[in-house]
């Protein structure tokens, strides 16, 4: 498949990087960022451009890995064309294409991409979805060949999929921030925390995450809640709060 | 050294286990549940009470593992001994044992044990405390015998160190409760989240947690936002806003 893609950020340097593994060919990259654009240009040995009125028409796949805002805006300007557009966004749905294209679909590889850290997606879930089932087929034989795990999946569904990815990702990742931030103001260094850290992400692959829930909260443990939001400021302290009043009320049921 | 342990939860089971297997000798098992009480007597081979009151006064070692909340009636219920009383709570002060005890001291092991899962100790990070430099060598000798990872640390730090573990282990893992139920009202299975989780908590080995943080409270995108907040009952939404609000704060300084 001849691939152009359009985004330089960490889904579309690691996607790409794995699909031209698999022997796909990169024609083009866009990126706003000229020097982002240039740098993942030289990886997968193809031309750049930030123009997006400069993206060719040739291509058999646009392969979209932008901002969620940013991606209506892209797909209009692009020239005519009989690519498949595919988007790897977990929010947006399916239906963004369709003003703009005939064929369509998405690929949203369900995990958390840096920069600096190899991914392997071979374990990653894929959820994808096409306009039709010619283009899901295609959609469908790509993310096979990097994932062991694709499925089908609706918009609907995804966007739910996706809202439990923040709370499972983004949310905990907070809960480390803040926990870092309490260990720094003691002179604790974070990586004292990592063991429990790690053994708290490793205890949910054998119990659900209701049966391997421990803590105060659990039954509201008046005395210990009322010391422990002493220690932190007012915002941390409502965060406690809402999250251990939760924890109590999943428990009761 | 001859221990009595005082609990038969989860700390208390683990705990006494690893300390048996590193020669030392319990001669006896204090639970107010007599089933729990009997299950880790059989395992530590020794006798068990159900009565504060027939604890024996001769061991070198009273180990208190009990929730924060019935540790002080225990402690106060001991026969006069010579034994050094040593609890493993993350919250409770060392001060809790000077009424009733000449030797004392804490020995706090930061990880969150469930019954079912096997732990290893050595990379568990524990943190000592006694009341004279004599007593802390003795705890500092046993604990590490169980683990490479002892340090003194004094009450007050040792709050705020629990209060973090409350964050990175309980709240983390509350959030992961909160996905599941999204994935399940969706018929989606939790599996499908687990390689995000464990990435999630493997990203804060190599970069400190704000240099991981993703998602779109980063850049608090009202949209995604906005759409994201109405798939959810109002409770987990203040959950939802409060943590973005607390994470755009995070990333504007």
């Amino acid at each position: 498949m001849k691939i152009i893609c359009i985004g330089s950020g960490n889904v579309a340097t690691h996607l790409s990087l794995a699909l031209k593994k698999k022997g796909h060919i990169f024609s083009q990259i866009y990126s706003r960022s000229e020097e982002n654009a240039e740098i993942l240009a030289k990886q997968l040995n193809c031309k750049w451009t930030s123009s997006i009125h400069d993206i060719s028409n040739d291509a058999d796949i646009y392969l979209f890995a932008v901002k969620d805002a940013a991606l209506e805006e892209l797909v209009a300007k692009l020239k005519p064309n009989n690519g498949i557009c595919i988007h790897t966004a977990g929010s947006v749905p399916i239906t963004i294409f369709e003003k703009y294209s005939k064929n369509y679909g998405v690929m949203y590889p369900l995990q958390t991409f840096s920069k600096e850290q190899l991914v392997d997606f071979k374990k990653i879930p894929f959820f994808i979805e096409a306009n039709n089932s010619k283009n899901e087929d295609i959609i469908f034989t790509i993310a096979t060949e990097l994932s062991e795990k694709v499925q089908r999946l609706s918009s609907e569904k995804r966007k739910y999929l996706h809202l439990s990815a923040v709370f499972a990702c983004n949310f905990t990742n907070h809960m480390y921030t803040i926990a870092n931030n309490i260990l720094e103001q003691q002179g604790l260094d974070f990586s004292v925390i990592l063991p429990l850290i790690d053994e708290t992400a490793s205890k949910v692959h054998h119990l659900s995450p209701k049966e391997a829930q421990t803590g105060p909260a659990v039954r509201f443990d008046h005395n210990i809640i009322e010391k422990q939001i002493k220690l932190i400021d007012k915002e941390t302290a409502n965060i406690y709060l809402s999250i251990s009043k939760n924890i109590y009320k999943t428990h009761q049921k």
